[in-house]
């Protein structure tokens, strides 16, 4: 018996390129969180020169960028050096216990950037992969970020017809534990990715599925069905999920924030409204997004007064358009058509370095200078996916009371 | 417009860790599919003395293993030196044009492997990470294995209860196109994954669902609901989806393959009859599994030959066994009781070159000898997957006929 189980591991492990790690040794174990709060991180390169470590677990460091004539100062993750040990195998430990959170990773060995081959958590960002390191701890705010044994709801890849778009297009939907063996109507939160990102988005980077069994098993939230659509209406998925042969995503993609993903919107709505159990109506239709969907929510949220209770604005893109879609016509008086349809909840969240942070003070103000109620939440840093999952779990207690 | 996306891409690299690609230059761009069909690998590492490239598109290699003082051969992929250009760019292109099929590669800088940072797509098997090269073709078997505007299936992580696990366990549950609006019954095919493997390894590495969404909208196979289990007992889920904190997935688990997944299979029937609008009996239930998931499937199949019509063993692990649990008991009998219930298929698959390939020759003489009819597809290539994906294609349109 363990001979043969000993030989389907040697035949796997060679038939997946491992023969390199099996050859030098057990890999390294790398992260490690220490007793004490402090996070251990090792690379095995031999042969490298400088090896270091960067990520957000780190203080940020002010990096000055020369943009259209104008200096500005952009908050990046700071670095530090590993040292190296026995084996080749590089090691640092942080001089600090690390806060209970979720982190994002890389190294840079003699100054290519690379992740932790021996850490098999990867996430996408766009088009850029890091490792993650996730710091939960009872009582804090990451714990909601872990997985726990409570009930967990189903997460389902789906694909809806797109009239607008001309071809079927994926979602990621959440159904909550309970679903599937009750007869019960649910509420429905829509939930929007920034500019790069898509329907995987929310569900990698931001952790909103153990966010969301968590809140409800705790109490917290209500059982809800939610949404994570692809704002990019071009595209039929995710980049790895296109017909179109595979292609690395980018930043810019032709038909975003002009107009017709929000016009398309009510497309999705119908479909899930047909597909679920959702109570169809405003009182149980709420919509939030960062970013670029922080955007797309303002616009939506006052494009479709009768549609949407509960808004939620996570570092909104709040800013002046050009586009000559209606959608972005006559802000204020829609804005006020809006505020008079009385909506349960307008919440906006930024962080001091965000920024957009000024663009958002601006929208506030607009909003005091008409006696129009919001709820809003400052948070340090920037424009970062930290600030993103605590407005997320700050947000969604709040929905369907 | 142009201003606040340049903006937010900024923000958003700089936050995601990026910056160290940004000024480094553009990405070198890897892997490119050329126009003769060879594939160019690109790598930036100006400081490395040696960069290779190596995955399942080169030769293999044979490779000597000394083990319980015998000597092992096995079949390990080929590597090919990439040559140092502009900027630290290192670059190979293939000799060949590559066969249209789905391949993992890495790279090996300085002896130290890794994947290939500007490619997004990369695929978790077991512990190790790879990056993944689709060459599809129109009227080769790897066109399956790509994305198609066909009608998408829905894919579901779904959670169930295992009263002898005593926690709940995680399924991925293949939906036709067309389940959700129709009031049909479907036919239900269970998809197990070999050791080290879990519910997730057979839409990642296996691309099963890709597969299932071409093979139906082809008519080439029935519209099916498939339910990828995991076959790990004493796991929640992936290693990455479990409650008990974030641990790297090995080889050897608790409870793997001594009989308590076979006995407690029955479960997860009942759950998947009871959630989902399947025909409810053996002509409409098959079964398969690679490795390990082999092994699984004749056990499965010889113990309740009231439960399964079709079963389809790929590089099985059929090999005696020194567990006590009565499910390996009566071999012989249970073969025999097996076959008097007229399955409509049993199906082998093996590579040549297979260490398991003569326990699998062994096991068809047995089946000889007695008379019992079964379905042998015999390959190139040893216990890989790209052997699996093979023998599902072949599989999966004799299914529910």
């Amino acid at each position: 018996m363990k001979r043969i189980i000993t030989l389907l591991f040697m035949a796997i492990a060679f038939s997946a390129n491992a023969q390199q790690a099996l050859w030098s040794g057990p890999a390294p174990e790398s992260p490690v969180i220490n007793e004490d709060g402090t996070v251990t991180f090792r690379y095995r390169a031999p042969k490298a020169i400088k090896v270091e470590v960067t990520g957000d677990f780190l203080p940020t460091q002010k990096m000055e960028v020369e943009w259209e004539g104008q200096k500005r100062t952009f908050d990046v993750p700071g670095a530090r050096e590993l040292k190296e040990g026995k084996g080749g195998v590089w090691e640092y430990t942080t001089e600090f216990a690390v806060a209970p959170d979720l982190y994002n990773y890389t190294f840079r060995v003699d100054g290519d950037t690379v992740i932790d081959p021996h850490n098999m958590w990867v996430n996408r960002d766009v088009s850029t992969l890091t490792s993650v390191l996730l710091v939960p701890k009872e009582g804090y705010r990451s714990d909601l970020y872990a997985i726990h044994k409570v009930p967990h709801g189903t997460v389902s890849k789906v694909w809806y017809h797109s009239d607008m778009a001309g071809f079927d297009r994926r979602l990621t939907v959440y159904t909550p534990a309970g679903y599937e063996t009750s007869k019960a109507k649910y509420p429905v939160l829509y939930v929007l990715h920034g500019v790069g990102g898509d329907e995987d988005a929310w569900v990698t980077q931001g952790r909103a599925t153990q966010i969301l069994d968590n809140l409800i098993a705790r109490g917290e939230a209500k059982p809800m069905i939610v949404v994570f659509t692809n704002g990019n209406i071009s595209q039929e998925a995710a980049p790895l999920e296109n017909s179109n042969g595979y292609v690395n995503p980018t930043m810019q993609l032709p038909q975003t924030m002009e107009g017709t993903f929000e016009t398309a919107f009510p497309e999705i709505i119908k479909f899930i409204d047909g597909r679920y159990r959702t109570i169809a109506k405003k009182q149980s239709r709420a919509v939030c997004g960062l970013s670029m969907g922080g955007y797309h929510t303002l616009y939506l949220s006052i494009n479709y007064p009768q549609l949407f209770n509960y808004s939620g604005m996570f570092s909104a893109a709040v800013v002046a358009r050009d586009s000559v879609s209606p959608i972005y016509k006559d802000f204020d008086a829609k804005l006020k058509k809006y505020y008079a349809g009385k909506p349960a909840l307008l919440w906006i969240g930024c962080g001091k370095t965000d920024f957009l942070y000024q663009a958002n003070k601006d929208f506030m103000k607009k909003l005091d200078d008409n006696g129009f109620k919001y709820t809003y939440m400052e948070t340090e840093g920037g424009h970062i996916w930290r600030n993103w999952r605590i407005y997320f779990t700050e947000f969604v207690p709040l929905l369907f009371k």
